[in-house]
This record gives C-alpha cells, structure tokens and sequence, in this order.
C-alpha cells in the first residue's frame, strides 16, 4: 500500500493523492446514510491516461478499486466496503467537443450533469437526462451527479418518459479495464458491430470497467415547454390519471408526483411556490413543442387530467413561473428536513399502471410500523421514490424505516417491477437481487463479471449476493 | 442425427420438421447472394417451452444451431455455414399483448415486424422501428424481417434518426440459453437492475442465445406527418443539406436519401412515383407533429433545404401522395433489376457530418472498377446502403463487386464509422472485425461468448474472425 501511495503521487502529484485519516473519512459515505467504509487512499487522476496507469498500478498491487463521481448512490454504490482505493473522477470534469452535426457531447466522466446543459442552452440544444432531484436551482450550492456516474447507474431523471434513460443517450465510452488497459467503444455513429458492450456497461456499477470518457446524444430544444399542475384529492386518482395521460396519446416530457406531505414540506422552505397544500396529490406535468403544438398538446392533457379526477387544473405558460414550480419540485428531497428530521428514500419501479396501487402499498407500510411516508417521483416511467421519515433519536425507528422501504421494494418486485430505478444494487440491495433474478441468471452475471474482471478487483462487494 | 429428427418430430409433430433434400434447398441461402450453407434439418417451435425442447435436443446431441427469422440478413448471419439445425422463428407469429397503460406490445420472435404497425395503427399508437426497404406497400405479397431478426440484428430503419434503433425499444426480452433453458429478462418497465443483459442480447447476431418473446416499447402516432422532397443537382450537396437540417434544430421522423441511379430504377417500376429522374439526388424527409406543428416544422426544413443548395423543395401534405412516395422509397432495392441484373449491397455507417465525403467514396469506389453505384439510405442516422451493380454472367464482376464493398467499408471505418449498421457482422464480415476492434477487445467479446454458450453451438462461424 505504503508502494502504491509512493507511485501514485509520482503520477499524480502530491494533491492528486489523498491518504491522512481526516481526508479519508470524508470519503466514507456515499448518498446511503445507513453505510460506511474506509479507503486507504483516493486518488484523483485528470485524463484518461493517467485513469489507466492509476488502475494498472492498484492491479499490480491487487488492490480493489471502487469508482467515485459525485457519491449520490443511494445504495452504497460508491461506498468503499471493502477498503482498496477510490478513484475519483473529481477532476476529468471537461467537456472536450460539442458536435452539433452529429449532435453528440465528447465528456470525461466527471462532468457534472447539469453543466452538459448548461453549456448547451445557448445553443438550442439540451443532453435529455435531467436527474431532477439532484439539480439544484441555485447552481454552484452543491455537487449532483456525474455522468460517469449517470452512466454506472443507467439513471432516468424526469424527462426519462419521453427521451429514455441514460444508455439510450450513449453513443461511445473510453473505458478502463481493471488491468489498466483503455478501450474506445463506439463513437459519433448509431450502431456498433459485434456484442453491445455500451449496454453492458451502462448500469453496471463500476464493477466490470471504469467508465472514463462518453460521447452522448444531444438534441435539439423545443421551442416551448409548458406545465400543467393538476390537483387531486386522492392519491390513487392521481396514480390513475398518469395512465389516463398516457393512454390519450400525448407525449409529455415528464410526469412528476408529487403527495401531500412532500408538498408541504416544499412549501414550509425557500423553495416554495405557491402549490396548493390542500391537495392529496399534485401532478406536474411538461409538454413541449413549437408553440401552437404545445398550446394545442397542454390543453389536451388539460381536458384528460379534469376527466380523470381532478379537482383543479392550472396550465403555466409563463417560463418564470415554470421555473420556480420544477426548482421547488427539484428540491422537495432537501424539503423533507421540515416535515422529519431522518429518511430513507428507496428506488423501486413498477409498471405504470400499477402505480396507485403501489402507492397505497407504501403508505401503509410505513403506517404500519407509526411512520409517514412522502412521495414524489417520476411518475412517467413508474420510478418510486417514497422517502420513509424517521426520527434517529427514537430507538428502533431506522430500523422499522429500513423495514418498511424492503418491504415497498418487494411489492414492487411482485406488482412486476424492479429493486431498483436509477440509483443501483449497490451493496444496500444485494440481498434483494435473488428476488429478481434466478440463480442460474445471476451466475451468468458472474461469468461476466469474470470476463472483464479477472481479479474481482472493480467495486468488491457490490450487485452480488 | 436421426435420433435428433425422430425426437423433434415427437415434439414438433410431422410437419414441424424438415430434413429432406428438396425442402432444406430453401435454406441454404438469408439475403446474402454470396453464400450457402446446407443444415441437416430446418425445425418450425410455435412455442416458448417448444422452442426450449428443441434447443435442449440440440445441446444433448452436440448439434449447432442457427437461428431463421424471414431470412433478410446481408451478412450471411441467418445461413448454417457449419451445417446443424435451423431453428425457424415463423410459426412464432403471435402478437400476445397490447398493454397501452405500459405502452408495451408483447410479440413472439418470429412476429413480421410491419405486422405490429398495422395492428397498432388503429389505436393510434406505433412500433418505431419501420426497417423501411424491406417494408412492401402491397401487404403480403412477400415475406419481410422478424422482430427476432430485428433484434439479433439490432435494426434501424427509416425512422431511428429520431425513435432510436432495436435496442432503444426493448423492454423485456424471453431467451432460451444454448442448453434449453428459459429465461426472463426485463418486463414493462424502463429498467433493470444487475447487467443489461438486454443490450449485451440486442445485435448478439444469435451467437449468445435465441430470442423467443420480446417486450418492446410502442408510441402514440402522431395527427399529422408531412413529407418534403428536395431535389439536389449535386450528390455531395444532398449530403450537407442533411447536415444542416439537424444543425437547424428540427426533429425529422426520417431522412433518406437516393441518387440519380437509384431513381431511376424506381422510376422504371410499378412503383413509380413521379420523382425527379433528372436530380443528382434526392431527399426524403418527414417531419411530424399537431397539425401546426407539423406546418411550421416542414416549411423550416424547406427553408433550410433552399439555403443549402437545393434546386428544388417540394411539401407533400397529401397522405396518399405521400404514401406513394414512401412506398416507392421502399421498394427502391427490389428496382434495382431495372438497371442491372444482379448487385452487390453494403451497410456501413459513418458520423452523419462524413456523409458527403462517404458518397463520393462509394461512388469512386465502383468506377474505378468498371461498376455503377446506387445510393438509398438512411441518412439521418448515418447509416449507408451502397448497391453496387454488376452482371454476373460477366466473368469476375462479381468479385470486383464484393471488392467494392469492401473497400467501401474500410472507408466507413476510416471516417469513424462501422462495418455494419444494421445486418449484422455474420459471416461476410467476420474478417473486417479486427478493423473495428483489438484483438483483447475481440478476446473480451469470446470471453463473454463462451460465458453463454460455453460449447459454442450458436450460430457457429459468424461475428468471430
């Protein structure tokens, strides 16, 4: 170890290795509150190269290696629970191309989200994974996600309904084996021949390769986007009116849910916006468009939402106004701080038109066990995101949260979705993975895993029962 | 061997199994002129449990088996170079669920893909993946690709420009391993935990396991489409022309493009459409929306279109005009018998801005050998289908034809593209392979073979050099 910290800050330089007990234990935790685990070191390479002679260096040494973007796993994905070395990819933060003809972003896997987005506004021109909840309104507060990250996880966001998920954005990776070696997948063009190590890799959790460089998608901006917010005066009308929206033929960008404590809890901070806190439920709705498609597509989902129930029904046209109702909804995990001082938040998904069923079965497990749960998720794709307040300082709480956040993933599994929508197995859910898949299934996974990652170096501990 | 035959036939009865000479002829060839491949016997499953039997017969007596959709490939990948058994996907021919709530249609693998369009149309809602030439606007008069081709193959089509090819619409998929077993992958949800092992699946050419059922996604249709023809006095020009139309910002559903040969063989036909024999080229474009969307879209591109060189801009509102004229599209490969006897066609991809230049390659490419090139394809997508002319009662035509192509696809790689966009790699293409991969990338692929199909019996001979 003492070696690799040697070589590593020859490579990397002094700041670029960190190693003294108070620099590690900030590194202990990723987004899962519930975990923790020390790394002997974390190292920060710049370029794809010196990501390939760091890895090459921890092989040698047979020191197991886990990923880092901006630690928002919310399954302990990033969590070294092993120990090894953590490479971070805090600082191949550039975005290296914008080609506009083939419509794709060159990115090294440490670029923020968010800033792909930023820079491409200008231009007309959006990378379609927003990872809603992450963004933050006031921009430079806080770090979200990666893209490095989006990718290990496959992420949604809000505009998933419309545009898919992340490995449908993907067109290219520069990837690190665990040996070192680097490999170009893919480039500018559509379709690659051979086995489609792109989907392989997306979603697979740092454990078969590092993910160092992408070249993404992006797409034109519609002209005009504008929001629908519709009442409800009972959850499961609302998981009904999802389906409703769905089935009349309108293709929204995103559906957000949102139920009644999660908009109180937006509505007592600084991101409140005037949603009404009388309502069970609040659906959140963007089209977009040119501007009579869009006017033309609003009103449509207007008529479908007040024929499905609801009791009130407001079209937004003004972008300001817009702006703070999705910021007050981007912000509603920060929110949770003023209706319960402790949460977990799980990640489950489900057909949509399971959703108001699903939505009663999570409220009641919390109920049963004396807790509150708040909802509000990207209702579009049928990814959950209940978040189970507790309170730490009474015994035994964490536990029955925890409890009751297995038990809603488990419906999710039976009402035949999944453990997971956008932030992992990680170490959290490795238990819950026999739940989806067949022993048989998950041994080939292995086999896989043994291809890429002779050693089981890449992220110990993590997917695998 | 017989013992395989006499036990599939209690399996599969009478009819549901072909062995003898005259019957297995009919199989010896898939779209690809160049080759054939004699199996010991051709077996026609109508069921998933059906399909797992014979393939477990075929595992216990050590056969190799190759996978038969309709037989369109263009890679030799549908043809037992190594004899064996076909397994045949056409009485897998059942559509077993519309879900609108989930927008999911749940087919067998030897559903015509065209078939889910005509059901769907009425419900307003479409499968995106039109794999537009191989598509016959007079219904049933020939056999056209399998989802499950579509799949192996992971198709584009007219439309991915904007939908996203085969993998971009997969939800779930049912597999049956090399040794029989059934396995489940995904549902109607977006996402899975654990490897996408959907993605590895999707454009596996059959080597890794055979698709059986298939989750895929379906889109409501649009109210409107219109379609605009630019005709262009320069090929070279058409090309940018289709570089500025996504520069512009608009969103086409597609973008194809055909050159004065091709024209005029489909102006030589029944399908005539009255297109402009006298253009150097010709683009097809439609664009889709609300009614004014759909207006201001297309008279954008027309815009653009004039600005970038074209002779001329016409907008088709008329569906039955514009109907004619897509069907005409499509049969552009079936004319080409109107300019010469027999053709040599190649799929490879370039990055979209490389166009222009890729063009004018493939055209030298022909000359310089005596051979006419025609151009038709989807240029949206990047994705290149040179028809290389030739008489094969000429001596050695032939040859140079396939010389052509070949080298016409080393220039696609040159540029940054591929050797296949959507027919696969097979066996014509297995040795191109190592020009698009190193050989630990190619090793990392057997790697990854063998973890399926540890006895290598699928689709023996193709994808691997």
């Amino acid at each position: 170890m003492q070696q690799f910290i040697k070589k590593a800050r020859e490579l990397l330089g002094e700041r670029g290795v960190l190693h003294e007990e108070a620099d590690l234990i900030v590194y202990e935790q990723d987004g899962t509150l519930a975990i923790r685990g020390r790394a002997y070191a974390v190292v920060f390479p710049r370029t794809v190269e010196e990501m390939s002679k760091v890895v090459e260096l921890a092989y040698i040494y047979g020191i197991p290696i886990v990923g880092r973007g901006s630690g928002t796993s919310l399954s302990g994905g990033a969590n070294p629970v092993k120990g090894g070395v953590i490479i971070s990819t805090a600082w191949m933060n550039k975005i290296l191309e914008i080609d506009l003809a083939n419509e794709v972003a060159v990115v090294q896997a440490g670029v923020i989200n968010d800033w792909i987005n930023s820079y491409l506004t200008r231009m007309g021109y959006q990378y379609p994974i927003d990872l809603g909840y992450q963004y933050m309104a006031d921009p430079g507060s806080q770090r979200v996600s990666t893209i490095g990250g989006n990718i290990a996880h496959n992420s949604g966001g809000v505009k998933c309904f419309k545009y898919g998920v992340t490995v449908n954005q993907l067109r290219g990776l520069t990837i690190v084996l665990p040996n070192g070696e680097v490999r170009r997948i893919g480039g500018k063009e559509f379709e690659q021949p051979g086995y489609d190590l792109i989907g392989l890799l997306t979603g697979s959790e740092g454990t078969l390769a590092f993910i160092a460089e992408a070249v993404v998608r992006i797409i034109p901006t519609y002209e005009t986007t504008v929001t629908i917010i519709a009442k409800f005066d009972d959850l499961s009308a609302a998981g009904r009116a999802v389906s409703a929206v769905i089935a009349s033929g309108a293709v929204p960008v995103a559906m957000e849910l949102m139920d009644k404590l999660a908009v109180e809890a937006i509505e007592s901070g600084p991101y409140a916006a005037g949603l009404p806190k009388d309502a069970e439920a609040i659906l959140l709705i963007q089209v977009e468009g040119s501007p009579p498609g869009a006017a033309e597509e609003s009103a449509k989902v207007a008529e479908v939402l007040k024929k499905s129930g609801a009791v009130g029904v407001e079209v937004v046209v003004d972008p300001a106004i817009a702006a703070r109702i999705w910021a007050a909804r981007k912000q509603a995990f920060g929110a949770m701080g003023y209706v319960g001082p402790n949460y977990v938040v799980e990640d489950g998904t489900i057909p949509r038109k399971k959703l108001a069923e699903a939505l009663m079965i999570a409220r009641a497990a919390g109920a049963k066990r004396g807790l509150r749960v708040a909802n509000v998720f990207h209702a579009g794709d049928g990814n959950l995101h209940p978040l189970i307040l507790y309170d730490e300082r009474k015994p035994g709480e964490r536990e029955k949260a925890i409890e009751a956040g297995e038990e809603i993933l488990e419906a999710c599994v039976e009402l035949g979705g999944t453990i997971t929508g956008e932030h992992g197995v990680g170490y959290m859910k490795r238990k819950l993975l026999p739940k989806m898949y067949t022993k048989e299934e998950i041994e080939l996974m292995k086999a896989i895993k043994t291809a890429f990652d002779p050693k089981w170096l890449m992220n110990p501990g993590k997917i695998f029962p």
